[in-house]
């Protein structure tokens, strides 16, 4: 329980730490375009838990990264994942008005500013990431623009999103959703652990660590909200639930059950520790994120 | 007359080039996410005129750049444009149904797919810059990434249409249009020339010259499309015309009159001629290319 604090207490200071960087990296000055960056801020100071940035900067920290260098990473990879929700959200996409309990950048602007805001989240995640800020080395600041251009793109996070969206025409079996799953969200949650050992220029045999206990935990946290979505309140998660199940989507849960996929989702999560073990006591963090992700409740 | 032809032969090999390279980086497999391949195809091997490209590539000829790094360079700057075209003609955004006579990505398929299309060309050109193939020097690279994130991001390209949007609500002025193009149209046109400087190591004088080159090319080019879009007739540029003015939005030729409009741009061609004084006739394609951007009639 005690353990558990203090997870909870590192992960609050984290998010504080990247609502700060990304705060200043969306500054506000008088401009015709302001708008837009009203936008960006909307859609991405709200408070969010941060998790891929604390995989990040659990990672870094491994590898005894400078924190400045991590936190510009971790912030990157969340102006990503604010993108990626903006857009998922349009009514071309999932069409949702709430995301944690405030109207979505659609709907608290239009479509058309929540459509250049997610653009203008991505392209600036990339401008983070090359500025010389980020690492002295152009080597280590071009191979995390190249590893995150990969993890998002039509081959990662975009692919993920575009079959997930075909997904209620087809009737995928468990290999199609894990395969869908890896993409849409696996991919980035790939990317927080692997920029870590970028940034510290890890070992091979650190580096392929981390990505098995990223693979892992990246599959264990999508059945996690899978289940969520059948089991959670919407009081809880500030999002309507069962909106997968209500769309006819084959999930892990409906495939599986609940019983299984909750086993399934532990199972993962011991794994994910268990590529840990050539790492020491600075990997604990990370070790009790895995659990953290299968007993979350929102 | 022999120059004008020499020039569109060299307009034309370049945009063989760069639609091979496209069609190569875009290559189709058998996936789920076929679709989205399939519409990132669509919004960009639709033979274009390569306009950016080929000023990418002739900047480059100007420092001796290899000719395989600048290729992929102007195959990420075309990237960058093609999705902006995709989300620019979405519904949301300024609902056009046509481009160069063919349906728009979200007609030929969906919104949503149009979207997430736009995303991963938008991230491909990222991943492109980034990979070793474009260039050995990892500091080049990154600066190739960082100065295109800068050009086409909130305070570039996708603050420019921004502005554009909100241009239907508001009085904007001849300075307010100038600023609106600079950013919208402009950042990219000014990045194709950079690009050719970063690649080749170029020195500051030489660099300027450049950036003054394109400024005034940048602004020509937009002067020139809004006399198209006044003048021009259906059948030669492939859209519909009028389109600004019908929705009353002021324009460089709205404010001030065709003629004036004309001589305006004409001056500024001549003004981008003048800052390529310093170099030689490896610069001639870029001098040809401002008079044929005042002349063109699509």
């Amino acid at each position: 329980m005690t353990d558990m604090l203090t997870l909870k207490d590192a992960m609050a200071a984290a998010a504080d730490k990247v609502e700060t960087e990304l705060d200043r990296l969306l500054a506000v000055h008088e401009a015709p375009e302001q708008q837009l960056i009203a936008a960006m801020r909307h859609g991405s100071l709200n408070g969010g838990k941060r998790f891929r940035p604390f995989l990040l900067l659990e990672s870094a920290k491994l590898f005894s990264v400078s924190p400045s260098s991590a936190l510009r990473a971790a912030a990157a990879i969340e102006l990503v994942h604010c993108y990626s929700l903006i857009h998922d959200d349009l009514p071309a996409m999932d069409d949702d008005d709430l995301r944690r309990g405030l109207p979505t950048v659609h709907k608290q602007f239009d479509d058309a500013t929540a459509i250049l805001a997610g653009d203008a989240l991505l392209t600036l995640a990339f401008e983070v990431l090359s500025h010389p800020d980020t690492h002295a080395n152009a080597r280590i600041r071009c191979d995390l623009v190249h590893a995150l251009a990969r993890a998002s793109g039509g081959h990662g996070m975009v692919g993920g999103q575009m079959i997930d969206l075909r997904a209620q025409d087809q009737e995928l079996d468990i290999h199609a959703i894990t395969r869908l799953q890896r993409l849409k969200t696996g991919r980035l949650i790939e990317f927080s652990c692997r920029a870590g050992a970028i940034l510290g220029n890890a070992q091979e045999k650190a580096s392929e660590a981390l990505r098995g206990y990223a693979q892992d935990l990246g599959l264990c946290f999508q059945i996690a909200d899978d289940l969520l979505d059948v089991e959670g309140r919407e009081a809880e998660t500030g999002k309507a639930v069962g909106k997968d199940a209500g769309a006819g989507k084959a999930t892990f849960v409906s495939i599986m059950g609940v019983e299984r996929a909750r086993d399934q989702a532990r199972m993962l999560a011991d794994q994910a520790v268990d590529h840990l073990a050539i790492f020491d006591e600075k990997a604990d963090f990370l070790r009790e994120v895995a659990r953290f992700v299968v007993d979350r409740r929102s």
